[in-house]
């Protein structure tokens, strides 16, 4: 018998069209319900990894084919190095082979990874297929399933290659959360202290004060983005762009590390050090709420200090290399008190030594 | 001293956008003025094939350059096989190495695999860049480099995979056509064919009296598919889907010779010979007309016969191996009377298998 399932459902908004987030426990055996909901009829092509499929893949597969979908099961192996054309190619083939058609949809069964990697699928197969995010990670679920972003990597870089695809729905199961590692919980959490910082400065002490509601949490979280999102989907009108506090020095880190070395999170959240810092000499953030930032990384035992061998020139120079740099200034998002954020143009490569500094290993 | 270029410029108007489509001679030279005109600052990126580019690039990068564009340009085979991942990959990872950002554009030069592939390179190169289409071939210039229609071929199936990406402007240099070959030439006339057909039976009569002035004819083309592609951007609204007169059947053929055995336009005329013979049995075309387009089809000795060695049964297996029928029906576009078109959903093997009678080699 299957347990019980409640959950509640967020409404992202946007010009043409809307969707909506579902989130709650064990709510993974709905998502055949949910796909009846939005008027699919085809079959369902379900995308996730190895050991994600090996956990849940069955429990989706079950829901849909009990809604009356016809499914087919296609895994990747785990790890960012999956966000490959090679396997965009493998997957679409895949597709095709299993008579996935313009009538189906893809259900993307899984982390970061997999919700980039099956999204970007779906918005080129035939042009374009609907595809649901069914995000098993806490990243996955507060931030990276939601929005329409996709994408896969190059050589030269990250998530150079990819699409605006939105979902047309969102299954963010936080019972699936309980499998995860350690590292991977706490990575999720990053991306929470980042909504505080930039949106929520409560979030931050509540996240130290432990967690009451994790799907109540997750939710609050999904509010925050998908606001966010409605308000500029493309990324066009200087808001979105605030959700990347944290992430341009992050992943100039992720890059000299190389991709899997560090977690995403654990770079965001480096990043995120720096940017205090930045934002406390530039814009007057107070030491006070840095040091609640500290905390708050502190407490999901997330990396305060560059890994040894990783030098701030490398980082610099990567910034660099990705063009980041207009006429010796960046753009930069900086917080000026809790709970808000701003995007300045000023920032200079001094500014970024400066910050770079407080990661350095070597600091006592 | 360049030549003197004198061009007339349809707008194609979509809810979102609309986008200029330039006609004329000797235009190639504007192509730095054009996308002036458009707005763009960034660097252009021209993707062209090998024989094209000889031919071409170096007058396309001068024209940019002479507007203030830095550029840079990225060359493949020419021929259907290059509209695969492999090659999107090796272009994407070559726009990345020569420093090609978001602020970038992409400049499609030559025919419908190079709008197809490069068009698709655009749609996915950081979630998209724009892309300006400049069609070396008739084929490309009356119908493919219009419309926003991007893609690449599985293994399992011509164009499964792509994207819907409109051009910011159509460069189309009626003098580029005099370099095709006398089987390129013709076979894009297929598509002019086409319009005649479905659209307006003058052409087909003004066709076998000669073309008077080759930038008139393009430019009335253009207008024909810029209305069906204003009126149904997406193919959703049973108007756009129209323009597959001939297509259904073309493409089953295709398939079952081997891409690059007959050309694309090859295999649309061998669809719409059996697509009359189907608009004969089926709603009533007059015999006249069907002749009318046997000889139309005939004036440009695109062929009128399978290869031999093709039988019916292989097409009409691929077909259903292509889930083109539901229920023992297949939908398809027929022709009433000339110059109109319209989608039925009522086609049987049976009227299939007469209609690929007729193009049977083995038939005196």
């Amino acid at each position: 018998m299957p347990m019980a399932s409640s959950f509640s459902t967020v409404r992202l908004n946007l010009n043409e069209c809307s969707y909506p987030i579902h989130v709650g426990e064990n709510i993974l055996v709905e998502t055949g319900r949910f796909a009846h909901d939005v008027g699919f009829i085809g079959q369902a092509a379900i995308i996730s990894d190895t050991i994600v499929a090996e956990l849940y893949a069955a429990t989706v597969v079950a829901a849909l084919e009990d809604a009356g979908f016809k499914t087919s099961t296609h895994v990747v192996d785990q790890g960012e190095h999956s966000k490959s054309f090679t396997k965009v190619e493998s997957l679409c083939e895949s597709l095709a082979n299993h008579g996935v058609d313009r009538y189906s949809f893809v259900v993307a069964l899984g982390g970061g990874v997999i919700g980039d990697l099956a999204g970007f699928v779906a918005s080129i197969y035939y042009r374009g297929i609907p595809v649901i995010q069914v995000p098993t990670t806490v990243m996955a679920q507060v931030d990276s399933s939601i929005g329409g972003k996709t994408g896969i990597n190059l050589h030269t870089g990250k998530n150079l290659v990819g699409a605006f695809h939105q979902p047309v729905a969102v299954v963010a199961d936080t019972s699936t959360l309980k499998t995860l590692g350690h590292r991977e919980w706490n990575e999720g959490f990053a991306e929470v202290i980042k909504y505080g910082i930039i949106h929520e400065a409560d979030l931050l002490a509540q996240l130290r004060s432990g967690i009451a509601s994790l799907p109540d949490l997750v939710r609050r979280c999904v509010e925050i983005k998908a606001s966010f999102v409605s308000a500029d989907e493309r990324e066009t009108a200087g808001l979105r762009v605030l959700l990347n506090f944290g992430h341009t020095l992050g992943h100039a880190i992720e890059t000299v590390a190389g991709y899997g070395t560090l977690l995403h999170g654990e770079t965001v959240a480096l990043g995120m050090l720096s940017a205090a810092q930045i934002s406390q000499s530039r814009v007057g953030l107070p030491e006070v709420a840095v040091e609640e930032i500290r905390e708050t990384i502190q407490h999901f035992e997330l990396p305060m200090r560059l890994p040894s061998g990783m030098s701030q020139d490398q980082i610099i120079e990567t910034m660099f290399s990705d063009k980041k740099f207009v006429n010796g200034h960046i753009r930069f998002v900086v917080s000026p008190c809790l709970g808000s954020a701003k995007l300045v143009d000023n920032i200079t490569v001094d500014d970024l030594k400066l910050a770079l500094a407080i990661l350095e290993p070597t600091t006592p």
